[in-house]
């Protein structure tokens, strides 16, 4: 088959919409995806013949096609072969999943450690084992994860697959795809963007509307989701909100700036040194007094970060997410109050501040979905790998 | 022709297709636009003749099609029956202009006039005498002018044609289209995205990728162009830069804000009470100190409020504009060294500062060429309305 569509690329095209109908769809037979897609039944009888060969869509049951027609018999997606790796470098911990292809999340690890410590290319090793054993695991289940994406704490060069600076790590210039060479496509993203795109495949990210998913991590990144699709500025650097100025006397940031919102709100100026957030939300639970005034302060920084924000991109709704999601008690009140005060009067409706629904595995998921993504809007190269 | 279209959806549809080829492509000959469109040369000769009854186009000369054709009569857009009026409202002046269809500016006036010591009524009626008087004028030099927008310093509902709230003049729900009762389709529109929309029509915005285009008036705005397009945010209300908050102790700013941009690089912290941009810039060019001083601290807030824009957005070049064109030896340089400061860690390159063409007329010429690209979108309407 891999022969046949090599030289056929309407034919890879028509694999591509068939898979994208059953996936925005849902289940369809073959009857309804001819009249959806707008292709003869033989030829989409051939394609959907070619995706349940290649493992990406199933048989599953009978409907009436219509009021008087022949029961017909469904096809829907299947995610019992296909799947994605994704990968997460991050400064306190590493992280990696395997979504299917039907975006079912099949296996997710988080290794606490922090890659500070550490030289990019021992950081790398170590991501590496981790997505070895997930690979493994992955093909115990039957799996073939068909590429991976690594989700990193800086702005990155996608057709490298170079991190240029993540400053709250130390790293500059490192060629993460090259040095982590996996038996599989490796790509990178930012962690604050595959987290927006985390939240609006695994999230509430589908009933939101335009959404600001804000990453609250050592670092504070955001990723704004307009129709359905991500923003990402003219050199792929939008969202830096961990950079956005609050106060430009305040503290010096290893971004070279002074004041930034990372230096009052990111989880450095928020956790003891060395603190999991577990044990600061137990201290915020017991009520203890600095825990609550960090929370505080950090939430009203944020909230005039995101009144800036607000002013210049107007989302419908802000998504606190990371460390963000477990502090939302304790930190959305002061945001909001600081958001009501300073947009009120010029808005007939402040944004909404609403909690991320996966937290500090967006990104990770994201990596994974963002691969997916690519699989469904391009099945036949997939297919056509010689490695599959 | 009228009664022929008004039945001939397909008919308006094509007639676009023409008109935008036309626009877009510059000058063709039939031949080449039934190529270019798709149409059929005999349903593209009809169109062009409806264009040229219309006045929307002129035949103008011949060329050879291909190196073997015969001669062909070339078509082109033309300017010289169907216009756009333009009109501004903003808080020390009225202006308006008149653009033709080939985006040539046949009139601009602009009346220096205090607004906030009007009421909304008085300042309509003192626009509508201007607007009448354009009217009367365009018609004198055989235009006729097909709608109008009004450009009004804060946000807006389109839809209603109304400004939500423009604190700077100390309207709220004003209805300006109703008030303001021309004898032609009237539209609103923010001033800042006008102004940015004529930087791309009229200024230098065709070379320079995405761009960021700040209004400086009393109010700073902004429009952010993407792809040739404006990008409004989910309630039309993205662009709001006078009110990205630059220190969050500062003074208070009408929006009911505290150290908002405006408070530190509007036109009201730079010019003495009652002061001409003129006389402020020809203190600057004798040198004064407290002059050049009140650049350089505009300047640098500018930088800081742009450091937070480029670090949310990620344009390719900020283009100055409004007060910040006649100032831009003044402010740029500060504004310069602050994102330099902030982003140059971070970023390989950080976004070029340039100055407007257009200035001051910006958003004025944005609105009267929103109106032309209404017409152009759809001329079926224009040559449908009984009152043409």
């Amino acid at each position: 088959m891999a022969q046949a569509l090599r030289h056929d690329a309407m034919r890879a095209g028509n694999l591509a919409v068939v898979l994208a109908a059953l996936d925005r769809r849902g289940p369809l037979t073959r009857a309804a995806l001819a009249e959806t897609t707008g292709l003869t039944k033989t030829t989409v009888s051939k394609l959907v013949g070619d995706l349940i060969d290649a493992g990406m869509a199933v048989e599953s049951g009978t409907v009436r096609d219509g009021e008087r027609g022949r029961p017909g018999v469904v096809v829907r997606l299947s995610g019992h072969r296909v799947a994605a790796l994704g990968l997460e470098i991050n400064v306190d911990y590493l992280a990696a999943c395997v979504v299917d292809l039907s975006r079912t999340v099949r296996l997710l690890r988080t290794q606490a450690v922090d890659n500070r410590a550490a030289s990019p290319s021992d950081v790398i090793t170590r991501l590496g084992e981790l997505a070895t054993g997930m690979l493994a695991d992955a093909a115990g289940l039957g799996l073939s994860v068909a590429g991976a994406i690594v989700a990193l704490p800086g702005p990155v060069d996608r057709s490298t697959g170079t991190v240029h600076r993540a400053p709250n790590l130390g790293w500059r210039d490192v060629a993460v795809s090259e040095l982590l060479a996996l038996p599989l496509p490796v790509l990178v993203d930012n962690e604050a963007n595959l987290a927006a795109l985390g939240e609006l495949w695994f999230g509430s990210g589908a009933t939101l509307g335009d959404f600001l998913h804000v990453s609250g991590e050592i670092g504070i990144g955001a990723g704004l989701v307009i129709d359905g699709a991500l923003f990402r500025g003219a050199h792929g650097f939008a969202g830096e909100l961990g950079h956005v100025v609050v106060s430009p006397d305040g503290p010096p940031c290893r971004c070279g700036g002074t004041g930034c919102l990372e230096r009052y709100a990111g989880q450095d100026a928020l956790l003891h040194p060395g603190e999991e957030i577990a044990d600061f939300v137990a201290r915020l639970k017991a009520g203890e007094p600095s825990a609550e005034a960090a929370c505080g302060r950090a939430g009203s920084a944020l909230g005039i970060a995101l009144t800036t924000a607000v002013n210049l991109i107007d989302p419908d709704t802000i998504v606190l997410g990371g460390i963000f999601a477990p502090l939302f008690p304790w930190v959305s009140g002061p945001a909001e109050e600081a958001m009501r005060k300073r947009l009120g009067q010029m808005r007939a409706r402040v944004p909404a501040l609403v909690v991320s629904r996966v937290g500090a595995d967006a990104a990770t998921l994201g990596a994974a979905g963002q691969v997916i993504q690519r699989i469904i809007a391009d099945p036949g190269a997939f297919l056509l790998d010689p490695q599959r």
